[in-house]
């Protein structure tokens, strides 16, 4: 048995490893198209805050020991360029310009997804660095020193753009960030949003709603950043505006796609072929609480969905339930969750949602050290179900989010939740749990 | 229709807002012992730990704020000392010695719990103060300050008692604990109970196990605590060995007591007596994990029951779905937490017990400020259900166990919770959080 495997990030050396831990004589071969496996993709802002860090602190396991002691037939420097799912074969180029091809009993497509850089003039300059992958992460670390760099701009405000915000305003860099849209967090309720918004302008970051990208042009010291009204100059510029999946091999296959052109998996991660799965950010997955389809590109969906491919190729029948669609990133000195659906998404979905948004507290009454915690929940007036919880606060608010995401998983509705035995004490929140509070006022809108 | 209260503190005070909130014109009337209602009791320790605040920054609300903003009839200095089921009355005597008595359509006991004095000579000796009440509070304060206290002694080691510890440890007074039992939280797995023995220890408290008081003497310079083979000397002592609910005039009235003689109550809180309520550290509850009745005396479930007593005055048909035993406390640096049962409890209650201890990381792989999170996990090998889970750590311990708590309410496998959508960043755990690799060990057990 050969188990195929393209990529070797998150999904594809969870799906190695696992399969090889559970049939040590089966084949498993991942195709690399980097020199980089197994590192922590999340951590590198917080790298790059640090200049005293090594980027290479982020490798969690290196090439050599996932073929050493894993057994895993790793090939870095191995681009896949096109998948034969007939003869069942992967073929491509390696960095030294050699042709390869391979053939499969079972693939795994875990190609990931690349930052969307805007179509606009100047693209290709010096100084625009977008952050994916590790090598990314080097470049742009190198380039803050190399070039001195003194003024940065961010394109996009979502969590990768905050997060490298974060990192820069710590590297004593000026940050100024830029948007076409003109709601800052437009997934957010506006209350919440505001108050992240307030935190990080509080830290001198520049940010421009409303403006579309026109074009970017190189000068004697820098770039020049230009939007309609607005002229930006700076050392750095870094597309933080999203990624996209890379399915386009898979859709040369001929396998179908779904949600911003990720892959179609079912609940086993197996494509519209037969032989050939699917995981990772190519790859879409099933919410919980609406019932269809998505595509949410995080860490731990690709770590699990690489270990049911792995599963699954070794003959189990795993089906994930799917995802919730939490997260969370701490901006500054906030936290800022969520999980499940906002009230238009809810809407979309075909729900009938009401919303709450409450200020409680993150200590008890009259304990040091007390600070505010927002909570805005989502229920459904035909069914009374919970839908969606968002939270932003100085703490407690990461780990308080999971609470509502097992809710999610279950179906609970808003009443049920709000009668759930949660732990209090006062050091870490009211006897009545911030969340609990939400939920008691948003059963009184059900 | 008048709604009689017995016990203004939270099951009482709650039950009397809400009532009143929901019917202004009922008649809610309060019978309070002391003259405090409506304190923290839970932030007393943390109150006694500084010197500079003052006590009465407990009190959330004062008792003439009930009765002028909420039209609550609250008699406090009322002692409550009869009831009698058939004529519908209470009979009591004031602080002044002026006997009392009220009829009632309904009535709550909300009497709470009182803390056991070991029955042994020279319990009566001054220096020997409980924590209970906010007269407690009041009393410890103001003798650690004019006594001069240099060394206490706490009997009991549960989460008062170390709570205690650690405020007295702040100011400045040596501590010994002692108890009788040979085991360190012994409701706790081993190695967690170890991590929590090792940090009060760290602090210079000394923990006396195995040792029973023989009794208390008085001595020049303050007490001396006597065991069989261990002699203390203290300025204080701190009977910290747990609380007994207060039910006798329930008893004494032919209502029916359960678990530890707390008064039975069913779903809606109703004791056997069709007129009566109990609610708070007086009452039994359901547990939802073992479908039986159980005794936890703590306040959101206090809270909580009051509220739902005041819905069923108010004629609604208001039934709690039970417990899940979720607490949290704090000692020193650590944060520790629990929900659901342990293996002894699981095995006492016809489960087929299996469980695991795991070490995992409080951040992500590389990020600054990582420190240990210890999991207990507890599943059921026939129905593959979780049961329980105890946590201890630094930091992200005490609300992630609320998931917990909401997987337990909704009777989840631990293979359906190893599949519940976590949030994840790196400041905040792991891409795996401690829970979900905790229950992916567990899921091989079952």
């Amino acid at each position: 048995m050969r188990f195929l495997i393209i990529g070797g990030d998150a999904a594809g050396m969870s799906a190695a490893s696992r399969a090889k831990r559970h049939s040590p004589d089966m084949e498993a071969i991942v195709l690399e198209k980097t020199s980089d496996v197994s590192y922590s993709a999340c951590g590198m802002p917080y790298n790059i805050a640090n200049s005293s860090r090594d980027v290479e602190d982020l490798v969690v396991r290196t090439a050599q020991a996932f073929r050493d002691k894993q057994g895993i037939d790793l090939r870095t420097g191995h681009e896949a360029r096109a998948i034969d799912p007939q003869a069942k074969t992967v073929t491509g180029m390696t960095s030294q310009g050699k042709d390869f091809s391979f053939t499969y009993d079972k693939l795994l497509i875990a190609t990931g997804g690349s930052p969307i850089i805007p179509d606009v003039e100047g693209m290709d300059n010096p100084g625009i660095l977008p952050l994916k992958s590790l090598d990314d992460a080097r470049k742009i670390k190198a380039f803050i020193t190399a070039s001195n760099v003194k003024k940065a701009v961010i394109l996009g405000m979502g969590y990768v753009g905050l997060e490298m915000c974060e990192a820069l305003v710590e590297r004593g860099v000026e940050v100024a960030m830029v948007k076409p849209g003109l709601f800052f967090l437009p997934w957010m309720d506006r209350d919440l949003a505001e108050q992240v918004q307030k935190e990080v302008e509080s830290h001198g970051v520049k940010l421009h709603l409303g403006h579309d990208l026109t074009k970017v042009e190189k000068t004697a010291s820098g770039l020049t950043i230009t939007c309609p009204g607005l002229s930006l100059e700076a050392d750095l510029l870094i597309p933080a505006i999203g990624i996209t999946p890379n399915s386009q091999m898979a859709v040369k296959a001929g396998l179908e796609t779904s949600v911003g052109g990720s892959i179609s998996v079912d609940r086993g991660l197996k494509t519209s072929d037969e032989n050939i799965y699917a995981a990772g950010d190519c790859a879409d997955a099933y919410h919980v609480v609406t019932g269809k389809k998505t595509w949410i590109p995080l860490a731990l969906i690709a770590n699990r969905a690489g270990w049911a491919v792995a599963d699954n190729v070794n003959g189990k029948n795993v089906e994930l339930p799917g995802i919730v669609g939490s997260a969370v990133f701490k901006v500054f000195d906030l936290e800022v969750a969520r999980t499940g659906l906002n009230m238009r998404e809810a809407e979309k979905t075909g729900f009938d949602p009401a919303s709450v948004t409450i200020k409680a507290r993150s200590r008890a009454h009259s304990h040091p050290g007390n600070s505010t915690i927002w909570v805005h929940m989502v229920g459904d007036k035909k069914s009374g179900r919970l839908l969606g919880i968002q939270m932003v606060g100085k703490e407690g608010v990461a780990h308080r989010i999971n609470a509502g995401a097992v809710a999610l998983h279950n179906h609970m509705t808003v009443d049920g939740f709000s009668l759930t035995d949660m732990a209090y004490a006062p050091p870490f929140g009211p006897v009545w749990d911030p969340l609990l509070t939400a939920a008691n006022q948003l059963v009184k809108k059900l």
